[in-house]
Parts: structure tokens; sequence; C-alpha cells
């Protein structure tokens, strides 16, 4: 499927149909939390980057494909969030607008104004490390501000709730920043991420006592010099404990 | 749909093709875990409670409504468990071979033999309060061992197995028992639902040390008489400590 149009015509054969994938991808970099975003073609409404499953393809694996497709993103680790399925989340009108106005006759992509159930997908990635690469079907492809997301098409407000509830929820029990921050990090800079996350600023020493109450973190002797301040103090995750946390919770298994 | 035959006639053109929804019911009483599994007819196999969405059905509740139907259940708390995408999970041949035993002729069955992604589900419940009613298509439906499961269809131990999985992880960081346990309760009875769970046995003073640690349960100046031993004492859940830590984790949010 070369172009848009192919995708559309040859698209109803090739999908597994009434079914979507739909991707919330956070990107934190310097402090801030974005997320990625795409723009179609004859539309003013943003979009979460989606797609759909070819006939033969494992779901998950074409999660991975959607979003390198759309996108420009690859080998980043995508978890299942949740699966959409109020009858009434599909805008049959909307998408046959939409069609007419991308030129197609009647009928031939009819099987977009289905009802689909989309699987919603989500990760949390260090945009800096990201190169960006659009799709033919879309205008623009961009992080947006959490704090000022535009309006966006059918349930896809919803699904990135959802998405940032269950991060939110997911930090209170399992470690986080492995693959975020550098491999040499002050606590500060840790902080500001876990406050990115839950919009919310946190106490400096509550948030250091429970850190390394945690055994997370392994302090190093080496500190961060150049700053205006006292030099603070570098720490490295503690890999044997991160990925016990990541299984057993923070506190620990029974 | 009154029986099976009017099911496989009807069923191409009632539901979302190539999706199922498949229930892990975990059952705890007394100590023991088990699950709940249906026989088909003329199958060898036995095969978790499962169906099909009808097209204008929310997903969540035609996952209700299958239980409901299949096994006489209704008004749990079915969560959603993990979207099985697998192109090779379904097996047409098997399908197509029941279809025969069954007596449908050529075709009218063939949508039942494309590949299907199924939306897992799961719940713990206490078995001594729920009623088993059987539907059509299923020969027996009882609850069974987890220590003995038979042989399932598809990938249905694949799909116990992670539900046990994340049983097990959300027992580490979630409360567990509100309604499982009597509405006062000893310390041994709560511990017996965490051994029955995580399939080992837990240290009494350490389990009862982190348990009040977490403030989730109330000691109350009632003891359980009539045992050989020491009266125990009762415990109450701590409601809304309960709520929070479902919402928080259990070493509580950031």
């Amino acid at each position: 499927m070369e172009n848009f149009k192919e995708f559309i015509i040859e698209g109803r054969d090739a999908f597994v149909p009434c079914l979507s994938l739909d991707c919330v991808i956070f990107g934190f970099h310097s402090g801030q939390l974005k997320i990625l975003l795409l723009k179609m073609r004859y539309d003013e409404l943003w979009a979460l980057p989606g797609g759909f499953v070819y006939k033969d393809e494992d779901v998950d694996a074409a999660a991975a494909r959607i979003l390198r497709e759309r996108t420009g993103i690859k080998d980043i680790f995508l978890q299942q969030l949740h699966v959409f399925g109020d009858p009434n989340r599909s805008d049959s009108k909307r998408n046959k607008n939409i069609l007419e106005k991308d030129g197609f006759e009647n009928g031939q992509g009819d099987w977009l104004t289905e009802r689909f159930i989309t699987v919603g997908y989500y990760a949390l990635v260090d945009f800096s490390k990201v190169e960006l690469a659009i799709d033919y079907s879309s205008e623009i492809c961009e992080w947006q501000d959490l704090t000022s997301i535009p309006s966006l098409i059918m349930d896809h407000s919803c699904i990135l709730k959802t998405a940032l509830e269950r991060l939110r929820k997911e930090i209170n029990y399992q470690p986080i920043g492995l693959n975020l921050l550098p491999a040499k990090f002050t606590m500060p800079e840790l902080q500001s991420l876990y406050e990115a996350i839950l919009g919310k600023k946190l106490d400096r020493r509550n948030f250091q006592r429970r850190m390394l109450g945690y055994g997370l973190v392994n302090r190093l002797t080496e500190t961060r010099k150049g700053g205006a301040h006292k030099a603070p103090y570098l720490y490295t995750f503690n890999n044997e404990k991160y990925k016990q946390a990541l299984e057993e919770g923070l506190q620990g298994g029974w």
C-alpha cells in the first residue's frame, strides 16, 4: 500500500474488520511531558497515531508497525492499555465526509465507516532520542504539551486520559525512568520526571527519603559540577532492585 | 438465539466479526483457589467461558452478558486482562470438525473458522455465593482446582496463565479480599487467601506485621471462639484505607 488511495481501496480485504489500534506515546525531556499527535489531511482535528491489523498479523506486532509507519518511532516498549469498545465511539458520518473530501467515490472506503473497536497501547519515551517521520496520510506529526492538547477525533481524548491515569497509577507501585534518564542523574532530575508525570510538585526531602528507602538508586561519589548551587550527588539505578520492583512492586512481594 | 443451531446460523450477521471474549473466573472458598471451566458438546477439551460481541453491543457489557448466559454468574466486577492477538491462536480445522460433528453443513458456521482475536477478562469471586447455570452449548460447567487443570482448547491455558500472573502481581501492590472474606475475619483466614493466590506458604509473623503496617485492617476486641487453639482476634477491613490503597498502591501515592 504505497499511498492513501491504495490503502483505502485495498484495506477492506487486507485488514481484520472492525478492529483498530491507537497508540498513546508520552514523551519526556528536560522536565517536560508531551504527547505525540497527528493531524490528518482534510481534517481539522488531531489524532493519536493509529491504524489497522493485517489479516495474518499479530496484534502487538501491528501496533509496533503502525507506530513505525506513521511516526518513524521504532524499538520502543509498547504496552497494551485497554480495549475501547463503546458501540458509539465511531463516527460514521464524519468518516464518510472525510473520504468524500479526499475524492473517494461511494463505496470504496465503506469499510472505514463501520463500527470500530480499538485496542489502546501506550509507551513513555525520551523524545530527544526519537526522529519523527510522517507518513502519506498525515499533514503534521508532532509533540504537544499535555497541558494544552487540541481537540481530538472520536474518543481519543478518553484514550489519552486513560493512558495518563494508568501511568500515574503505575508510578505508585512501579519504578520508572530507566530508559528516560541518562545513566547518571541527580535526585532533582529524577524528581522532575515524577513531577512531570504526576502533574504536581513533590516535597524534596520526602521524595529523596522514599526513593532511597526503596533501594532503587545507588549514590555515587561523583557530583554534578558546574551549577550555581552546591554540586548535587549523582545516582545510578540499581538494575537488580529496579527489575525486582517491576515484578514485585516498590515495597517487595509477599 | 434460542439454541445452538440458531446461534451458529445467525451468528455471522449478528456478531462483530473475528472478535471473541474469554473470561477467567477465579473462585475462592475455604482456603482453596479454583477456576471456572466449561466442557463443550462434542469436544474432549475444556474451555474458559467465552463468546462474541453483538454488532451494537459494548464490549465490556458483552463480557458480562456472556458470563451470565454461559455460567449463570452475574453482578461481578470483570476486569479487562489482555488482548490475545496471535494470528495462529485459532484452530480452523478443529473448529470445522466440531461443526461437522454437530451436524452443520458446509458453510453454515464458516464464520467460526476465521481467525479470532480474543479479549481476556478476569475476576475473583467467592464461589460459595455463585449459582452455576449451564447454557445450551456446554455439557458441564464447573469449578476445577488450579493445581489440576485439564487440557484446554486453543490458547486458553495461556490466557489462564496470564490471568494468574496478573493476580499474583496485583496482590503485591493492591489490597485484595473485600468481597471474598466475611465482614469479620481472622488473620489466618486473610493469610490463607493470600497463600491460595500466591500458591505458596507465607510466614505468619511477617504477614501480620506487613498487613497491620499498611493500615488496611482494624483489629476488633472480639475473638473467634470455638477452635482448638487460643481464640484468635477478629479483624475488619478499613474501607477508607482499602479504597485509597486500590488507587495509590499499598505504600501510598507520591
